[in-house]
């Protein structure tokens, strides 16, 4: 038995847990896909339920993570944008606001007609550079950053003081409606000015975006132009202490989505990128499992995220599912055959359930399994929602995960003398 | 599977659990009674245990209702009186203190001879209608309105500004002591005030009451005269969102009893009376599953609650406490052969264990049990306290309930992005 402090690796599969599906005799995608290696994480550790945030609640990802990773998403979750800003490798500051944003099709009439202007944006780049630093005139001290992501995403950040990441989307979320009109949703001045900074950027990047040579090419290829930047989820960093302060772990994150390094980069891990890693149903696993192993050596705290299930629950492709839960369970056995399992706490869950019935983040709580050296472990030998019913954790939140992770770790933190 | 949100139902056997009784061999009420229904709910759903305010606390009626309902009970409740009011159909104005009353028999000294005065007031309405609009002196701006409910019941409403709940009880809850003083429970002079009217009011109803001709005729009759009105549980209206803007469902409230039907008012249910419905051993139940089923036409959530099994248990009645979980399964039974099980989710529980050798509430966690075609069932197929042990749901709260139910029923509402 270790009396040093334990590495740990948690992996996340995204959406992974589900319900009982008809076309699977009433089991889940995780009772169905062969996992002998999450099983054996099961069979040898401790499983229970996890409420990632209260019980009842469907999480969207970045407060799940953020509950996941030991902070209270009540306190801390300050919208999505600046999470996706991080993400995609931009350095905010304190007073920035940040929008996750589409490239998207409008009419004449501000009726958008394609929310992702047919997704696949290669000239997203060039029109970021033309819109990106316009001046407005009802904000001049607001500087504007527009950077592309991938396919249709890009972020935008007002950069400045007295701005506010309390107003409303001016995307509708859908169309055959037109472009909302951006609202402070307080009567706070910071509100009121960075809505108007906002609708004043939304006009002003339509009429450059119309008439770029870009769009013009595309028109002219059948494409629908990117003519429009609509923005949600406003949002500002997080005042938190760092991963490393609050429990003293040197941290790395392996995640193929900008929103989730977004917010392992906001707690102060270190970012891994790995060649590969999409994101996608196609993402490299193996890939991701070297990377962790690597990162092992310098680190003590490694995340694994992925993302491929979450992507198969909304498009509610249930074979893909089974598949992606197939492929995480592989890597999850190259980790277990590379590390020394008697010096290591292995954890494995789910951000939330996406049932491929709903197509949707639901509240159900998610199973959660943990192997270490030290843990009394129960009965349960196979990880799914049905067996971790039983198991020895009981009915855990999703703050409570990284104290007793921490716990089984040697890496506690007592609190009183 | 569904993908339309569920309808929903909700049924309460207040006082319903209880402890092992000696005479059933250390088996609980619930586990002797013929339950072959909720036995079906438990089995194709998932069962648990629920502290309903928190592990160890026995709840009042009106706070366990209330956190079952999903609002915080330590926030919300604001005393018994105004639910009481509300209950039999007055309508509160924010400013109003209400109280729960009991017409009551005092011999020449004060001494409380009888805290029901027989019980059985048919002159009840005769009475309050002598008192209610008694003009005080030492508060002139307050209006007095008094209501008879049932047998001794009645309510009591102050009605004007700068009034306070924060005053102590007239009834001293026993015979052969003399009825209190209202004392304010704070230095606030709007305690200070209300204490005063409630003393006055106290006195001069007494001298009303006394000489009141319905008492002569009690009193000719060897009945105990109702001439004192005792006062406790000071009240006002919560201040909280309708349930349909804080859970987006429209709600109906099925119960016998004027206290539930208040708490679910000031909630914004709306209260279906159903001829028959007691509130008694005697209740109709077969009409109220009738009327639940009409209901769900147009509400999304119903509430059944049954008051029957509390009144079996303060009066200490095994067998007609079994009875009548007995009464409430046929009831389940009814309402489980008319619904269609794929397009509801169906919970049952009790909103406090009141046990037949206690005879009062008490802070155990009680059983239970959700059927919805979206829930991972576990494998405890009976209904009781014991089989819910070990229950898939594990520990909940009272106030997790409506968040669980409303996620199964696919109405969650998602936080964050």
């Amino acid at each position: 038995m270790a009396v040093e402090p334990l590495k740990m690796i948690l992996i996340i599969g995204d959406g992974m847990a589900d319900r009982p599906v008809r076309e699977l005799t009433f089991k889940t995608p995780l009772e169905v896909a062969n996992t002998p290696n999450m099983d054996e994480i099961a069979r040898r550790g401790i499983t229970g339920l996890m409420d990632v945030l209260e019980p009842g609640v469907p999480p969207g990802s970045a407060p799940a993570h953020l509950a996941i990773l030991g902070y209270d998403p009540y306190n801390n979750y300050t919208g999505r944008g600046a999470f996706e800003a991080l993400g995609i490798g931009l350095n905010l500051s304190a007073d920035d606001v940040a929008f996750r944003c589409n490239f998207a099709t409008v009419n004449d009439e501000f009726v958008v007609i394609d929310r992702r202007a047919g997704r696949y944006i290669h000239e997203g780049d060039e029109l970021a550079k033309a819109i990106s630093g316009l001046v407005l005139s009802s904000t001049p001290d607001v500087k504007v950053l527009f950077r592309h992501s991938i396919e249709h995403r890009a972020v935008l950040v007002f950069r400045g003081k007295n701005l506010s990441r309390m107003v409303s989307s001016t995307d509708p979320g859908r169309t055959g409606v037109r472009v909302l009109e951006a609202k402070p949703l307080t009567n706070d001045p910071s509100a009121i000015r960075t809505a108007k900074a906002l609708n004043e950027f939304t006009m002003k990047s339509h009429e450059i975006l119309m008439r770029h040579p870009a769009n013009k090419r595309r028109t002219s290829r059948g494409l629908p132009p990117a003519n429009i930047v609509l923005c949600r989820g406003a949002g500002t960093l997080p005042k938190v202490m760092s991963v490393e302060e609050k429990f003293n772990i040197k941290s790395a994150c392996i995640a193929g989505v900008a929103l989730i390094k977004g917010v392992c980069k906001a707690l102060g891990f270190k970012i891994i990128d790995v060649p590969g890693a999409t994101g996608g149903l196609n993402s490299d696993l193996h890939a991701k499992a070297r990377a962790a192993i690597k990162a092992l050596e310098d680190h003590d705290f490694i995340l694994i995220s992925v993302k491929g299930t979450d992507a198969a629950s909304h498009d509610g492709l249930l074979d893909e599912k089974i598949r992606m839960i197939e492929r995480i369970d592989e890597m999850v056995g190259l980790i277990l055959d590379e590390v020394d399992v008697e010096s290591i706490c292995i954890a494995i869950t789910a951000d939330h359930a996406s049932p491929i019935s709903v197509r949707n983040h639901v509240g159900d709580p998610v199973p959660v399994a943990i192997l270490a050296p030290t843990v009394v472990p129960d009965e349960v030998s196979s990880f799914s929602e049905r067996a971790s019913l039983k198991g020895g954790l009981g009915r855990i939140r999703g703050v409570n995960l990284m104290p007793i992770m921490l716990n089984y770790s040697l890496r506690g933190k007592k609190f009183g003398e």
